[in-house]
């Protein structure tokens, strides 16, 4: 490493990710402000809500900012596979053209992405682990194995001439993972020692105050629970957590069942990790249709699902049956996971249907079942330790987990910053100093087009959800007068109100009075009169049922 | 108690609150099969939400059934002023029409609650204290003291010639609740001794595997909370809990700081816990306007919101300011709450907010500042062992609740039958008996109207949000003839699609082109007009921007 050359400097810019938890996107740039070259880290998703976004399909960050640097991008590089770090590499990969680096496992994954859009997967470059490292611009990035919820995650070793950035991405201190590498405390040090300038650090669960337990930690539960249930067990958990796939899959397997895979994801990681040689010793699976023909008692479906997805294989389970596939009495369910915030009521909808075909519930209630992928607050500390930077960003958190992980690295001395989406930091002096503030926002993948948040187009959703509507029709005649009265459709509304008769009826009754009084200036000026029936029919609307809908009004002209 | 008249029979039925939490209302019925006069326990609400009641203010059981019969109705029983107890109160007494009875301070939130709706308030009587009872048509019906987390709670003692009913109402076992009635094991021991047919008993935290804490035991943690805090504490928690709310503002006054009560349903609660004698002891208060001029460190805001309710104080003031004050770096916001299934994301909302402004969030997290009002496994199986019940009817539950509490009372050998809402129980004989499955469901209080939750109102609002919508107008003149081209309105959808173009004119086009080539028979038919017009528009949006969206189709006939 080189030092940095005057006038040039080295910046971090969160576009997503730091300030929630999802839709990773991060950039560093290096050179000359303004001038950087730049690359990009993780090209995430989130998922929308009916609160929020409702019919919306995926979330991702607004890359405009990248957009217009395209030019200067000279990579992409990818740390693990999970929807929230690879999931828009299809949906922004055109617009930002630039090679994409993932390791072997997560280059697979990102490949189906862009298979999915019809683009080129060839883009997809697949690196080896540290020491190996890719030479892209200005930066030297090496992908240093780190233990997560899934195979092949990696923290970066960023180095360019204006010092050396650790970036872990999501990692817990796992050192045994069950599959791929366990956390290596010493190549860490190795790493550290040259002097780390930033360690921009997973912040998920500083709120988690004792160590984490490995992933190992809970196989004998499980197989304990396998063999003590007497019907059927169906476990459900995140696919491409493929450790856990194993560990619940031997667990069957040593007590005495037959595994069956269901739903898509389920077979999509597992054949990923088939094809990228990670996953050895996984016993053989069945058919659902053979799973027909095994007692019960020694068959484990293991199905998507975990967190109440309404068409996931556990939700069509609960609902009665799946490919010829069904519970009942006696059998038992494993939610072998964590409900994220948000998913609550549609995990525990599940929990009641199940309950409803008699069917016991085992969930992770006590940590028996289910560790966390993420470092708590002491592996936060340890990692820390281990790293010894000139300064901590915090990122993958929401805001109060920033500031916490940065309240937390302050009582051991390492300063830190909260730097959330779009406030540009440069890193090249001996503090972090924020450089600019970014205008940044979301983009909503809605059927096959991109909708920015701030359209308008998702709040007019909202609004007809909240409000219900009315069409109002008007046909004037060449001399603005209107030909038959003003005609009311509604949609999502009471159709009778405090009169006891149509809405509709009385709306159309005080619009057409309104139409029959209205003077020729009114009559002929098209956004007045919109203006006018718009608020008579909210009138007429707030009288009779209490709401003030969402108004359309068409005013057609014959001439 | 004299023995059952050959030929009567004793009924159960729920009607909410059996297969959910919230939305409580049974009904116990004594006589002739299908003859019987009856009882209400209690009428109350469950709050909407956006994933399936979008635009919904409060969501009741409907009470078709209660209607029907309305001249058998003797009395509506009210067990305690939880909103999921006594909110719909309002809603329904008129097509119930029967007196209402409560102990003092529930008979003060359901005269408010009539006298919200215009309704007369002197329906409501207060009941003392078991031992005394009502005589209600062939019942009697006595009002126990039990420890919950509103004051005055009440477990109801069911007497009929058909046996003793103990419907236990929400309860906790708390011997030292600071507010209010210590739970009385001497008192269910002697109302126990007669015998009792049926215990109709709280399900809510039948997953919980520890005994309950007493509302007293978090008294000592909050005032040294309070006390190491340097600057403004704020604390939220359920208003109704006057228990808690004498807890903190009495933490406050230990520790210097003077309390200021902020948000309606605060001043509310306390005023009727004042009107009713219940609070006693209770620090003096502060207006908003007064708090301003106290210096921070001695001053405690006791605010309504605990569940992220968007306009409620907390949210206010975690966006800035609320009347006149406004929190800051080194400011402390305490939760003595638990987050309610499903309010996670508005309670995290409210935290990121906070974290922004520099507030440090103290939370339940461990236990340490809230306990639950719900009595835990354990506590159950102390009142199934005081009430010896013949046998157990779970209700407060959803479907896994309820269930779960059957098992557990298995264990010790007392048998439960799951009934849920619709299930109507004949309780005559030895055991429980399924009589007859009643139609039952949802009612949605919408702006000013009721709405049916199957009526489809809100089923078309959600599609709205789903799926966005097209407004088509056709004018056709009196040979059928069209007038102008179809016109198209869009709301909640992308204004271009695939084609780079308008879609509103793309789709204009593709529908002009069908008009013109209709025969003259289609244009004479609206409903096969409707239909093919729908048909179109929603194909050329699938085309276009990959969505299927509402269509409401206007046609005009010029005659």
């Amino acid at each position: 490493m080189s030092a940095a050359k005057a006038n040039d400097r080295l910046i971090y810019l969160a576009l997503g990710g730091a300030g929630e938890i999802g839709m990773n996107c991060y950039v560093y740039g290096y050179g000359k402000p303004g001038k950087e070259r730049l690359i990009v880290v993780d090209l995430g998703v989130t998922f929308p809500d009916m609160d929020g976004t409702p019919g919306v399909d995926l979330i991702f960050a607004d890359i405009d900012w990248l957009r217009e640097r395209k030019a200067q991008i000279d990579g992409i590089f990818i740390t693990h596979a999970h929807e929230d770090h690879v999931g828009a590499v299809g949906l922004c990969w055109e617009e930002l053209g630039a090679p994409i680096y993932a390791r072997k496992f997560t280059a697979n994954i990102a490949r189906r992405k862009l298979q999915e859009r019809g683009l080129p997967d060839n883009v997809v470059q697949v690196v080896d682990a540290w020491p190996a490292v890719t030479k892209c611009g200005p930066f030297t990035v090496g992908y240093v194995p780190i233990s997560h919820s899934i195979p092949e995650s990696a923290g970066l070793v960023i180095d360019s001439d204006g010092g050396r950035i650790v970036h872990t991405g999501d990692f817990k201190v796992d050192m045994t993972p069950v599959v791929g590498d366990p956390f290596d405390t010493a190549l860490w040090e190795e790493i550290a020692k040259p002097g780390v300038k930033a360690l921009v650090c997973d912040s998920t669960n500083i709120f988690s105050p004792n160590p984490g337990r490995s992933e190992m930690s809970i196989g004998p539960a499980i197989t304990d629970l396998m063999r003590d249930c007497k019907g059927m067990v169906v476990a459900t958990t995140f696919a491409s957590n493929i450790a856990r796939l194993k560990t619940l899959a031997t667990a069957a397997t040593e007590a005495g069942r037959t595994v069956c895979l269901l739903g898509r994801s389920m077979q999509r990681m597992t054949q990923a990790a088939m094809e990228t040689d990670l996953l050895h010793d996984f016993p053989a699976t069945i058919s659902a249709e053979d799973a027909q023909n095994i007692p019960r008692e020694n068959l484990m479906l293991l199905v998507t699902g975990s967190q109440g997805e309404r068409r996931a294989a556990s939700a069509q389970l609960s609902q009665g049956s799946y490919l010829g596939l069904s519970l009942k009495e006696g059998d038992t369910f494993l939610f072998s996971s964590k409900t994220i915030p948000g998913n609550e009521k549609g995990v525990i909808r599940i929990m009641n249907q199940l309950s409803e075909l008699g069917v016991d519930i085992v969930d992770d209630d006590g940590g028996k079942y289910h560790v966390s992928g993420h470092a708590n607050r002491p592996d936060l500390e340890t990692m820390h330790q281990l790293i010894k930077p000139q300064f901590l960003i915090p990122m993958h958190g929401e805001h109060r987990h920033l500031r916490e992980h940065v309240k937390v690295a302050g009582l051991h001395g390492l300063p830190g910053i909260v730097a959330v989406n779009g406030m540009m930091v440069d890193l090249s002096g001996n503090q972090p100093k924020v450089a600019e503030y970014i205008e940044t926002g979301r983009t909503y993948l809605d059927g096959a087009t991109h909708v920015g948040a701030m359209d308008g187009v998702v709040r007019d959703r909202i609004r007809m959800a909240l409000n219900g509507l009315v069409v109002v029709t008007l046909i004037l005649d060449e001399n603005d007068e209107s030909l038959g009265d003003p005609w009311v459709e509604l949609s999502g509304l009471a159709e009778d109100g405090r009169s006891d008769a149509s809405l509709a009826e009385i709306m159309e009754e005080d619009l057409s009075q309104f139409i029959n009084r209205a003077n020729k200036k009114t009559l002929a000026d098209d956004v007045k009169l919109e203006k006018e029936l718009k608020t008579i029919a909210r009138k007429t609307a707030q009288a009779e049922i209490g709401k003030k809908p969402e108004v359309i009004v068409v005013i057609s002209r014959l001439n």
